[in-house]
């Protein structure tokens, strides 16, 4: 079952010629693809450090960032990554629009495309939201998921992972540990897909057993609930937010509590190896999720964490579009 | 005192050699001007269609969206023709601005003026709105109608027209019904003038009596108030939006009543001719106005109409900027 | 203490070859920074009037125009010129943004320090946040005040020194008076400290006791309470913002009181010289602040404020981000 979905979101995101034209979810995608995003990222990098921070590769494109969940930090990353790229961008927060006037999503959709919209960056609350954008879209059209519910955030993965190739320089051998709100992070879903594809191994996730979902362990990787001895060993500590506003009651017994047993202090680090490398994907909770010191220490990488996501976005968008509209123009021919 | 409006509406609309200066009411534009827009508009399709949807027909103009009243959707439409003509656009939401300080509108307006805007496009609740602002604005200053109270939303209609003319070739002999809320609609206004100004002899309109203004019959429609009737052997279909969130109190018995009486089902549809064309500005409540078969069945034109929205926006800022500054030139000669 | 303050903010706000880098405060700026930045404006006061208006001087930096409070017409003002000098703007009003997340400032800052901001446009609530950003920003990004708390608005009162000297050809000799509620302006802290570094000495300040901070005359400036003899003789009328947002229960008999004694009449305006301006930064209270007819007048030049406050903010935007981005090349080098 897993398999079969796996290759039904292959067979949505990729083209005929086995290119990426839709970026919904990591989970289908071949480890080539994750690559090859990740090297035209790196390409990508130099051009945030130019005078001129701009390329013409997607010039009198329409890129609509459909944002029906407010997130101005990710909308933010895409619109800089678009303008860098040359596209026009429209910004649409679709929960005082037109869905507040009672159309549906498809509606919506329909409209933007006939608006001759080149791209869709989709922020939903609802899990599978962009995949169902994607299945349903205009040939031509490309959809970019920027986090769904609790089923993804797979560009935030995408920029973890080029974040450790820099740091470790390859995916063998590592050891991973993944720490905090499993049960509500779009984002650990993504990640933990994107390092198995990768070929790591050792992949911990921690958190206490209220945030822990019971399907984890189907994912083939380990679960603990006991801090220090996850960190043991360890090559890279990825945070994750405690996302409050999300949370329902009683799942936590307080944030000190939470912060007594799974924050990340100096000290609980030196479990991990002397070289390892501290993850979070913002915004932090200092002195909940995480010691102020070890933010802005040496082993803290999560600046390198953001730069990287600009470089993974224009590289997923120049792809995804390039490629959709390729095989568009090969599918008229 | 109909053709005193319309004369007045066409000096304040029209420059010195008779070209459109500012575009804020259909009433008062001669036919040639109304064919001349849809004749750039359609010049302007192609570019919505090209791999870099840009000319730089506007490029260095300063273009803002004044929108006193939410309306994400036909703000996006603006902005998405004033990037595609390569001008730079600026999005202001005033309601929470300074109008909230105790500003006046015109304040507002002589403040955008000394920052050397180029076009103002005006959404207002109060009708008149923008002819007012057109009134006093500065020369060179062009002033674009996106709606104002229930006076008129004439880019709307002009879109319209490009519709039917795109579907039926010509305006000669045609039968048109217009069927909803007539009472609040802005762009049913629009759309008799201009189908009117076209050439068009049979406009009917259809609405519940309690939505039908009563100096509708002036304008040279014919009213009806049985749907089935009236769609006998009509060429088109244009349904208006019943603006739930404009209706004060006891309109109407009911959404399910109102559709049964006058909803557009599969069924009502076989009253009109075999090839007529089902139009709807959008956003649509499928259930209510119009059944969803009726929509995405193949005699709907709902999306063309939001493509040819595009190009007529840009074929309005372009004509219109284009003679208030070369009419403004000229002046100064 | 009052120099040692000036000395920091100099050392703040120009690099080491002298030249402005940050524009947080007119405190501290040498006289030659101020008639630099008001020349370079002048040289763009005439990109307003051209057909394409926009010159590539920033073409390809990206500039974050950071509000933590809410100021469209501010924010405006700094988008226009922004994009007049081909920059890539992004709009982030960050109360509704990661602030809400529990982010702290400088985490805000450092992360879109990451993403490879070149500039941040800082409006805040509280005084002293743009120069807190200033000197905590990565080297090679600048940092302009947009407004924070009752601390300064330095481009507002720059703009306003602009519209004196292009209408007064030069400060010497000139009698000023500043007419308002001194105690919630931010922006006559500025205005204050721009006029004596540009060699003005006759500065008179008229506002009710209750609207006086008591600190005032240590600013070498004269303090009046009655509005009739304060204007005698002047040459320069420069109006403050009832702020009635700002204010906190009974500093106001009421406005209609403060127009009879504070509003500037036209009847009132005679006791300054015949050839005096009358100056206002807007939103103004019509009836509140001034009379109507005085705003309209022949003396008045608030429009003329509104076309220099852009070209202002371009010249402080060309001249901060060569310099920061100049001297960290030196640096590097």
């Amino acid at each position: 079952m897993f398999d079969s979905a796996s290759r039904a979101s292959q067979r949505l995101q990729l083209n005929s010629a086995g290119k990426l034209k839709h970026f919904v979810s990591i989970d289908g995608l071949p480890r080539e693809t994750l690559v090859q995003i990740m090297d035209v990222a790196e390409s990508f990098l130099v051009v945030g450090e130019k005078q001129v921070k701009k390329v013409p590769v997607l010039r009198g494109k329409t890129i609509v960032n459909l944002f029906f969940e407010n997130s101005t930090r990710t909308r933010t990353t895409f619109e800089i990554a678009a303008k860098r790229l040359s596209a026009d961008v429209i910004n649409l927060n679709v929960s005082t629009s037109a869905a507040s006037k009672g159309e549906t999503l498809l509606d919506t959709v329909r409209n933007l495309e006939a608006m001759h919209s080149d791209m869709f960056v989709i922020r939903h609350a609802s899990s599978g939201a962009a995949s169902f954008v994607a299945k349903h879209v205009a040939p031509g059209v490309s959809v970019i998921n920027a986090g769904d519910g609790s089923y993804g955030h797979p560009t935030q993965a995408l920029l973890d992972m080029l974040t450790i190739r820099k740091h470790k320089g390859s995916f063998d051998d590592l050891s991973v540990v993944i720490i905090g709100d499993l049960l509500h992070s779009r984002v650990a879903r993504s990640q933990i897909h994107a390092l198995r594809i990768l070929g790591v191994k050792d992949i911990r996730v921690v958190a206490p057993r209220t945030l822990t979902p019971s399907s984890l362990e189907s994912f083939g990787v380990s679960v603990w609930h006991d801090l220090d001895s996850a960190l043991e060993g360890v090559d890279v500590v990825i945070m994750l937010r405690l996302q409050r506003e999300r949370m329902r009651g009683a799942f936590l017994p307080g944030e000190q509590e939470y912060y007594r047993s799974y924050g990340l202090t100096e000290k609980r680090l030196t479990y991990a190896k002397p070289d390892a490398i501290v993850m979070h994907p913002g915004p932090m909770n200092r002195g909940i999720e995480v010691e102020s010191s070890v933010v802005d220490g040496p082993q803290s990488v999560v600046l390198d964490q953001v730069s990287y996501g600009i470089a993974v976005r224009m590289a997923v968008m120049a792809l995804a579009l390039g490629n959709a509209q390729v095989s568009e123009l090969g599918a008229e021919a």
